[in-house]
């Protein structure tokens, strides 16, 4: 088994590094992934400049291969360019931060997930919930070890692109595994006004996430946090299914022309 | 009514400028929209640096404020920060080139619309099909003129984030008007491998989009082939909910802890 692992939080992160050591006991892992921090870069691609690619060795050993680009760019030159042997599962991560709620929407561990199964590449997204990059991700990795092989030997996992949420617990204390849904948990933002020494004005995106009281365990933020590990099945179509019928109907002349 | 608008392909496109007039009749237009070209960046936001703000003026006249982040920036920003009044809704384009099939994950023209959807806003996206940015944007803006009393009119409409797409085509050659979903249309990408003149190998993006030949005129991308006007409503709940309770039972004993 071969598998890509990549991330948004950079080649160079602690969480990459410890998953990439945890899985290698299971496959061979190729680490292609971004040469700085893209978090929050949503499903961005690179098609306006040209895409830099850096052969990283640390001791003389090949350590992977770090793009100029986005984690989605990763996923997709990885596969096509740069292993050169067939990638059998995309593991992006671990991520330092959660990703529930609508944050999923922003996320580049997450879309890197994504653009495997566009693909047609088994994949899962892990992050942490902490905002400590040097936090424990022992026991994340060590859950992707054991979530691997159950998603490889189902035919049904393999097409599910899954969005894992780790709380920053020790093993012991996890309450268990949820499947859960993208809940509402939404960013409430303000921006933070400040003067350069010219006197322009410039914002900083500031804020906290809001979760909604009235959810329960299905939501992956509620779940979350009362200590469980979450798991999101997450698709690439965007339609609003349930509203197709409405919409026409609402539009009347307007659609019927 | 005030009406944002923003755009993914910068302040100074054709596209914008030709829809801000059109809409002016119906609306108090303010223009937020990036300070330069941001294709691709799906639904990107900007949290590692601070975003500067320009008003653009013409002739004396403010044409609008550019923003150097991404359309979901703008959005955010331009309703929390910049308008200082409520905004009744957010239109994004006229985009240069179809956003429909798999390319709605990365359009920065659709994470705008999606973007005010998040915060409560009414909120349209509207692409034309054509490569060519001096393309004829009047018949799509004569559209979105038409379309948007409806959703502003229609207390359902309003609740739903609507991703319309325009065959380039003069308006009496338009087949009709079609409600859809997001088709399976998706990009065959390859990579054009270069060298710069010292040694260093990069990579540019390329491909071209298939179109599934199964598809019929539910499909975004079929319909629009065919030259109907696209109306596709979105949403921003990732869950694959068919497979929740699926994915659930494949787990099996490491769900049930």
């Amino acid at each position: 088994m071969r598998i890509l692992v990549t991330n948004d939080d950079g080649i160079y992160a602690e969480g990459l590094g410890v998953l990439t050591r945890e899985i290698s006991e299971l496959a061979e892992c190729v680490v292609v992934a971004p040469e700085t921090e893209q978090s929050a870069v949503g499903h961005a691609i690179t098609l306006y400049r040209p895409i830099m690619i850096r052969e990283v060795r640390k001791k003389g050993e090949f350590l992977g291969y770090a793009v100029r680009g986005t984690p989605a760019d990763c996923v997709k030159i990885g596969v096509k360019e740069l292993v050169g042997k067939p990638i059998d599962m995309v593991v992006s991560g671990i991520n330092v931060g959660a990703n529930v709620g609508i944050n999923v929407l922003y996320s580049g561990t997450v879309s890197a997930a994504t653009e495997a199964s566009i693909l047609n590449i088994p994949a899962v997204a892990v992050s942490l919930d902490t905002r400590d990059s040097s936090a424990d991700f022992g026991p994340a990795a060590r859950f992707v070890k054991k979530l691997i092989p159950l998603v490889m030997n189902s035919p049904f996992l393999k097409r599910i692109t899954l969005n894992v949420n780790v709380p920053a617990l020790r093993e012991e204390d996890f309450k268990g595994v949820a499947v859960t849904r993208q809940g509402a948990a939404r960013l409430v933002e303000e921006f933070d006004r400040r003067f350069d020494p010219r006197g322009n004005a410039y914002y900083w995106l500031a804020g906290e996430t809001l979760l909604p009281e009235t959810e329960g365990l299905e939501s992956d933020a509620c779940a979350l946090r009362r200590g469980f590990i979450t798991i999101t099945p997450i698709k690439f179509d965007l339609t609003r299914h349930s509203a197709v019928k409405g919409v026409r109907a609402a539009l009347g002349d307007l659609v019927k022309g």
